[in-house]
């Protein structure tokens, strides 16, 4: 894979009730495009990450919608992968730019999910699970995670304290990070005295409910010089899944579908996971932070939880992870995340982070995962030649 | 466009209460496997067209699902664009193919419509128009297109009677397919007398809700020749979109997306309308019948509906249009009614349709229209060397 990352943008995240669908993603696409030194009429294919928007909304079709933001009549399809659709939206661009059918399309992602009540929200979350052995019982998101961080915890001897330090890095880091959801910091006592959503988890354990849009714009290299802005690329794209009911599993404190993706990746790109100096992973629940870095390598089965509790994921430390402020704190607009993970590489890579700054940033991993690690893709974007 | 469909399933459309999402989607994806001759093993990459699941099963992730059903961990991608979806999702393999990524894909749509609250199943159909102009203030989609057919009617003299021609055409050929949701003919005197659901339109204009599925597996022309599979073959594959609301657009009796779609499979295919002796159009109301094939160049502008009502599109007159029945009679499982059009196609093209086989089949179209002709996909496939 060789593909120009040419302009990236993201909304802050939030709560904007004073901000429709639209709204958001005009303001994604819009500031993409002025990144980018682009117009309208450049953009030869649209895709639009959103999971929620019929449920929550009332409003599928974002495709057509997109295209109507620019004006322009181009192709447009939403994609979608739960909490993955995001990475999966930019895989579909990467494809239709790897086929020849365009040099230049632009990748969007788009949540509204703050001004609506929240039962349908969680309604809305837990259809990314198998409904017919889990939602129609009356499971939650958060819970069926529960079960995993129980599992996870018996196992390796992981404490409910050093659980608490992935929320607590990440509020560190989403402190420095203007467009973040939260930008406050926490404590471990805050995180433990939180409260419980589906024990062992804490609120400050969940990722938050966040309104927001991101839009990269990828274009082949060819045309990325041409405009002088082939400073960044993605050298992997991968995706595999697992099966949809946590029950099916054979193990439930790892994801066979992260470490397919993972490793595919590494192949494609020719590397291995030493020679990556910064991580977007997603953390959906503190736990699922610790699962992922295992399964994509970063660290052996078993120790995730206690290199993050010792510190050595914090920023510019041995591998910064989440220097955005995760999904935790940055916030998880659905739609937007995983498009927002490659907004945050490629202006680390460039090196526009500012106080959030990853020094000497080289090569960086994005990793989505959508339902309970039933789809995951990954991918690898650097600023080497 | 070059590439092979190898492998073709649809269940039969209708009202299967006792068939989840799940058994619909296995029964086609395994069927299409079957008429292919592979293994689950050879699917490198599965996309799914779904609009409704999210809001009618608490369903989402339907890639993982799809995946799942066959026990393998590939890439899995849902793709919506409202009643285009399957068309999109075709467009979809086609990318992964053209891209180098995969040498064989299966693309499948599914939709679960009917034992739901009908009030439920009309704001999610609703979703696919503009929410902020149209659904929010109480249109329906019957109503949008109600409008539309009131500017057809008295812009070009068409008669309710001449409009009652469509069904009773599209019922004819329906009678004649086995998995069609509605085998019986009907009159225009049945069309006439039936509830009216948003004036002029009655019950017998609008296709109906139903469940159903359908599987299609492409690959690359050297993998068909390999397995022996290469008889049928797509040559063009396009999409463009218009304004979401229908109040944006300058026009209301012609949808420019289906125009910018036509015309662009035209150049790709190096064919003209003439060439096609069959094409499956996208028949959600009867008007949209008569629209779609002035649109894509098949009789001048006005005169569609006088044609129709003459026979001229009848079985194995001059241009037969949905054999299949049509969405009308066929019925419109939406996922699956994209894909099932490219079904029908392919076995037009096989010559495997008994009663309501077209002679001669050379050359088909299918077009597939998304919300108020926001959104349109249209497919050429051939038989011919």
């Amino acid at each position: 894979v060789n593909i120009a990352v040419i302009g990236a943008s993201c909304t802050p995240y939030g709560e904007w009730w004073d901000k429709s669908l639209r709204d958001l993603l005009a303001q994604a696409q819009l500031t993409a495009l002025e990144d980018a030194g682009l117009m309208p009429k450049d953009i030869q294919e649209i895709f639009v990450a959103n999971m929620c928007a019929g449920q929550l909304s009332g409003q599928v079709n974002l495709g057509a919608m997109a295209a109507d933001i620019l004006g322009i009549h181009v192709p447009s399809t939403r994609i979608e992968g739960a909490c993955a659709s995001g990475a999966l939206a930019v895989r579909a661009g990467i494809a239709a730019l790897e086929s020849g059918r365009a040099e230049v399309v632009m990748v969007s992602g788009v949540e509204k999910m703050t001004d609506v009540d929240h039962t349908r929200v969680t309604e809305s979350l837990m259809s990314a699970t198998d409904y017919e052995t889990e939602g129609f019982v009356g499971a939650t998101f958060p819970a069926l995670f529960a079960l995993v961080t129980r599992a996870y915890m018996h196992t390796y001897n992981l404490t409910r304290e050093q659980l608490a330090q992935v929320s607590v890095k990440n509020h560190k880091h989403g402190a420095l990070n203007p467009s973040a959801h939260f930008r406050k910091e926490i404590s471990v006592h805050d995180v433990l005295k939180s409260s419980i959503v589906a024990d062992p988890l804490t609120l400050l354990d969940c990722s938050p409910m966040s309104d927001g849009a991101a839009s990269i714009i990828l274009s082949t290299p060819d045309f990325a010089k041409k405009i002088n802005k082939h400073d960044v690329k993605i050298i992997a794209s991968t995706q595999a899944c697992d099966t949809l009911a946590l029950s099916h599993r054979k193990n439930i404190t790892q994801f066979y579908a992260t470490q397919q993706a993972g490793q595919q990746a590494y192949k494609q790109a020719g590397i291995t996971p030493r020679d990556i100096n910064l991580v977007e992973v997603h953390d959906a629940f503190s736990t699922s932070e610790i699962i992922a870095l295992e399964d994509l390598g970063f660290f052996d089965r078993g120790t995730a939880g206690h290199e993050i509790a010792q510190g050595t994921t914090n920023l510019n430390n041995r591998l910064t992870v989440n220097a955005s402020g995760g999904l935790k704190a940055k916030g998880h607009p659905i739609g937007a995340s995983g498009i927002g993970q490659i907004v945050e590489l490629m202006q680390q890579l460039r090196n526009q982070c500012g106080a959030r700054q990853v020094h000497n940033a080289k090569i960086g991993l994005a990793h989505s995962m959508g339902g309970l690690g039933a789809t995951v893709a990954v991918h690898i974007l650097t600023n080497k030649e």
